[in-house]
């Protein structure tokens, strides 16, 4: 069965990433960082909905600045992700950020990095190499795979930050490609001992981008590789909290809210099982402790198939048989099955 | 990378399941089988979105002389689901069906099956054994795990055809959990020489039920596992099929449609991006040709991103930067985007 890879455990605030530490949910702000009044009403909806660690883009100094006002009204650690410009990682740090992403290879002079390193260390702030597909350094030998590419430009950077006897690393390789993705991931699995942020990038609009995401990240889950996840869809970013959950709780790697079992419907069905789903998943929305519930279209298979769940109901024509625990527990009408149902919800 | 199980290749109609066959998509009907002008009219609709096979319930007699009303007036096979009753195989067989599902261990009476064997066989109509992990046999040892149980079933379903002489068999072995649905997979993909028919069952209402499904469906077929997939959701059948093929896009095993790389946006980018991407969306589903195309947040990372695509835009404040494979061909206004990229797809 899946076993998670050994990878070591890294502090990002009070969350820790690796080890055996429960797989983190992520996201990044789409705000204007300098606008700290929307930042953190975006950041506090994420909370709302269980994000664990959140990463705001720093494009200049105003934003680098903003952190810090940003950092002191939100409850989950604050990641700041730079590009090239060193002094934006220092004004970062100052702020009080919680960790950085930063690709130290592209900050051309070593004492530059060797400057962030050392306020890194000094405030004991991870640093996350993040390598993406599209952006790779052009004298990588031109033979190799992308997944190859990728592995060979993290490697730079870790070296520069290990020569620099800094190892509160955090490691991602993205690609909007699935299999680039997975073979990249599995190939610095077996060559570094950081824990690994994975993810698809750029996966697109929400539908399309959340089966693309939860096809690169679920066999990569599988093989028991990711140490936290972000799911990066152009969609708000609630949508990729609630997707990446979707995810962890598909493989059973956390609990988090109910989880609806139901039928696909078929000619067997004699109930208008599709639209009462759709109201069972609206108000298990709102329940917020881990209850399998199962809604069937038919009492043959019903039973049978929801006796795994927490509450189930297997809907016949007019009349559903109530079942908890796998346990019938009575025969409701039609006309309640929601209510009913939700009722077992609430007290279980 | 990604090898496919070799399995043997199988014919439902004029669609060749397993060899090196493309991974088959399929759906359910979810009207009244015997409601034939409903039936057809949901077929066609799933006809018209990519489905390649269909199969339908036959709960009674009715339903399985519906079916050859059905059969006349659509294009794609047409499979009969059947449970217990060897009378409605035969009549399935009788309608003119291309395929059957039945699991020949239910139906009591050995004479029973060798009837309906003897019938497919004659008609040269596969039979796809579905074990499902909510309706297994009490007599199974106890001590093995849901996955182990659902093999031994699959195996003596399986066994019963080949003491008959009958090899045009097809497996599924379906559960809601995905690592065990991956684990029962993984076992009889060694076992048998079979195509199997993959998919995660009752997985739930559209959006949880499509990540339930990517996350169960994409690691096997990363294993080189599926020949065909079907993805069960408590929505539109139309809504499987799309999701089906998204997964098959994702993998890189099949074409259908354009490719929407887009970006998630962040606090660099300045244009409202995730309306655009969402229009952009709604007019690449009527492109029916294989295209990538990338709309992408920032000028600054956007090109290196959108470099894979056919075509692709990088956005910055007020303007953009058109792509066509990676070459630049012009400079778009902000009020142009959508249109001017379209008109680029249309013309590649």
């Amino acid at each position: 069965m899946m076993q998670r890879r050994v990878s070591k455990a890294i502090r990002i605030g009070d969350v820790t990433v690796g080890g055996n530490a429960p797989i983190a949910v992520q996201s990044m702000t789409k705000t204007d960082t300098r606008d700290v009044a929307s930042t953190v009403r975006q950041i506090k909806e994420l909370e709302e909905c269980g994000c664990e660690i959140i990463r705001s883009a720093v494009p200049d100094m105003e934003a680098a600045i903003a952190l810090s006002g940003i950092k002191k009204q939100i409850k989950i650690p604050l990641v700041a992700d730079i590009h090239f410009d060193y002094r934006l990682a220092l004004q970062a740090i100052e702020s009080g950020v919680d960790g950085l992403r930063l690709n130290p290879g592209n900050i051309s002079e070593p004492d530059k990095v060797a400057a962030v390193v050392s306020a890194a260390k000094g405030s004991e702030i991870p640093i996350r190499i993040g390598v993406n597909a599209g952006s790779l350094p052009q004298d990588i030998d031109p033979k190799l795979t992308t997944a190859q590419k990728m592995v060979v430009a993290a490697m730079r950077h870790i070296k520069l930050l290990e020569d620099l006897d800094f190892d509160l690393i955090k490691v991602s390789l993205k690609a909007f490609d699935v299999p680039t993705t997975i073979e990249a991931y599995k190939d610095i699995a077996g060559k570094v001992p950081y824990p690994l942020h994975i993810g698809i990038t750029e996966s697109g609009p929400a539908k399309s981008g959340i089966i693309r995401s939860a096809c690169g990240i679920s066999p990569l889950l599988y093989m028991g590789i990711g140490d936290t996840i972000r799911v990066s869809l152009s969609a708000n970013p609630v949508e990729e909290v609630v997707t990446a959950y979707e995810i962890l709780k598909s493989l059973d790697l956390r609990h988090h809210g109910a989880v609806l079992v139901s039928c696909p419907t078929c000619g067997r069905t004699e109930v208008n099982l599709i639209e009462m789903v759709k109201e069972v998943e609206e108000r298990l929305a709102k329940v917020d402790k881990p209850i399998k519930v199962a809604v069937m279209g038919c009492v043959v298979n019903g039973p049978g198939e929801a006796k795994d769940a927490d509450i189930g109901i297997a809907c016949g024509k007019g009349k559903g048989v109530l079942f908890r625990k796998g346990e019938k527990i009575g025969v409701v009408d039609e006309k309640d099955f929601v209510d009913v149902l939700m009722r077992e919800v609430e007290g279980f």
